[in-house]
């Protein structure tokens, strides 16, 4: 499930020079991928919100941990050799006082300790021990430094998401054998996860969709038990998880013949999409990818409700960057994206498609297999 | 998957009792099971970490919603009225001015907020905007109150964790299908989740478990391929969700015929189970359900790096209380806890069992089927 040494060593070694470069004396982390962005450390125990975990990273040497008991026969496993541990829940003190001295004892008494505060982070631990935290040590903004690392994904990363993506492509050629007229949504979902499932994901951390007459009105709701009736239009969206690593993309189904509207707005998705990944390539902006799928969707209108057109994914679900206007990231080769244009197609209904693409050396290469423009179909009732 | 509004106007009540008794103008929520608390508002779309979401309980009224735009077709199908959305992500002001601007209104432009900022919680937002609501609001402690609020469950949603429970035991009962001598433990865990989905999971966020010969090293740590022997202790640990509510217990399966040590083990801890059980009531302590399990499994030595020996649960995998000593919560009727006590074997090996409780009138009841004290048996090899 782990990777390399060399993988870690090579991730901290980038760090670390950022670091220099911007000053800082440690890096404090406290979320799931940040933590085993440097370890490797890979739990579902995360799921428990009680107990906090802290990784720090010095300007020189090996990441250190501060983390509950609980968790040190895994960590003992990874590439570390200090981890420093409290037997958690600890309501008084819950590793605190240990997280203090540890980062006074890394950056030192006046270190300049750096955490990522911006846009798509959160410290995971409870404020009032954040503020006794801040309290103690001079706790600064990471400057993008976290999201600099991540945005660009190594070879073996990239293989992971290429799997993942994989298992979802055979997932969704099987859809025929759980999705049909009469079956309700929430048993295709249930239907969706088990074929994923058996295709070889670990697990499923999402799964949305939607399904309706000529189109769907929301794309984050959970399903109900209505069924499918000839004329819907089924959208499967999944995040599934292969060794840590994610895919996430789509595929819309016709129960049953699918009606020319609805054939012209998936035909009109892919072509978006066929534009969007014409205009990705290092030096392009994410907002050259946003008007490239925007101008087709809409004719240049500017984008929807849903707010963008595509993001990063790997360890999470979504990563940076966003593809909307206002984002000027430059991309550069080992970037993993996804690409997805929405239609309105009047009436509240919509249509959306996603693929999941990687920036090459001179381009792009498709890491899901890029869906065709005639939508796929069910059978209707 | 929602509740009737009922259920809503009775939880927002109790909040607002409280917060006159506390003084609180209003309260600032951020995080998936704070929100769905007041709102019903149920989606896997958490899973993305790239938009923050917010909801503000007045001192009278209902709650207000400061959302992402994508998030308002689900979020109109709720009881609330005020709902105030931006179309995120906005790399600028990503709903910071508005959450800013709704809080004076809401508070009065000297109120006292509160958000939860104590143990098992955390503050999901950029800390970059957290600190510019800071600057402009007074944010003070929430001194426990969506604690309070969330340790005893309504009838309805007891209804909800009782039916996960059912879900998982379904599905525990039906190991044998997929676990025996020879098939790797990754391909169990895949079954698992598939036997959950079949019995009618929605989804299935936590698994996790073990198998050694005679007892287990770890019990957080995802699966390997290495197959499953004779003489393998086998552990699994679900945390399934159904509308929205989790069980989280687990089982112990010998694979071909166990070792009188792990017979021994497994009847201690069926015997602590039960005197877990004997010991909870209302007016009972958290800690006194630990001393209780704590003194069959070890003599009354004090516990383990495991750090507690059961928990709440409900929207999470996880909530409070925790069974340690420090903890004194005394339980009430309606509180849904788990009992989870574990045994040393040696040599780095333990056992763990766990059970789903509900706290009664004049004693407990179990949720989960309950184990016996003889291990099950798989096929060996």
């Amino acid at each position: 499930m782990t990777f390399t040494s060399a993988e870690f060593q090579a991730r901290t070694a980038r760090a670390q020079e950022l670091m220099a470069a911007l000053g800082f004396d440690a890096l404090l982390l406290t979320t799931e991928p940040e933590v085993r962005y440097f370890t490797g450390f890979l739990t579902r125990f995360w799921e428990s919100p009680t107990r906090p975990w802290f990784v720090i990273v010095p300007q020189r040497g090996k990441p250190v941990a501060v983390i509950p008991s609980i968790g040190v026969p895994l960590m003992v496993q990874s590439w570390l050799e200090d981890i420093r541990s409290w037997r958690a829940p600890d309501l008084e003190d819950d590793g605190v006082s240990l997280l203090i001295s540890t980062l006074r004892e890394v950056a030192g008494d006046q270190g300049r300790v750096a955490a990522p505060m911006g846009h798509e982070t959160h410290m995971r631990m409870p404020l009032r021990d954040l503020d006794r935290v801040r309290g103690a040590v001079d706790l600064i903004p990471d400057e993008g430094l976290m999201r600099q690392l991540r945005m660009v994904k190594s070879p073996a990363e990239i293989a992971r998401i290429a799997e993942a993506c994989a298992i979802a492509d055979r997932a969704f050629a099987r859809v025929g054998e759980i999705g049909r007229a009469g079956v309700g949504l929430d048993a295709v979902f249930r239907g969706f996860q088990m074929l994923c499932l058996d295709e070889g994901a670990d697990w499923v951390p999402y799964l949305a969709g939607g399904a309706a007459q000529g189109g769907y009105g929301d794309v984050i709701s959970p399903a109900t038990d209505t069924p499918l009736v000839t004329g819907d239009v089924l959208m499967l969206d999944t995040g599934l998880v292969h060794a840590g690593y994610f895919c996430d993309f789509d595929r819309n189904f016709s129960i049953g013949p699918p009606s020319a509207a609805v054939r012209e707005a998936h035909a009109t998705l892919i072509a978006a999409t066929r534009a969007g990944f014409a205009a990705a390539r290092p030096g392009a902006r994410a907002a050259d990818l946003f008007h490239a799928m925007d101008k087709i969707c809409t004719g240049g209108a500017g984008g929807s409700d849903a707010g963008r057109l595509g993001h990063g994914l790997g360890m999470q679900l979504t990563e940076w960057p966003s593809l909307i206007p206002a984002d000027h990231t430059v991309l550069e080769q080992g970037m993993v994206l996804t690409l997805e244009p929405g239609v309105d197609l009047g009436d509240g209904k919509i249509m959306v498609h996603e693929e999941n693409i990687l920036i090459t050396q001179d381009g792009a290469r498709y890491l899901s297999t890029p869906a065709a423009p005639e939508i796929a179909v069910l059978e209707g009732g």
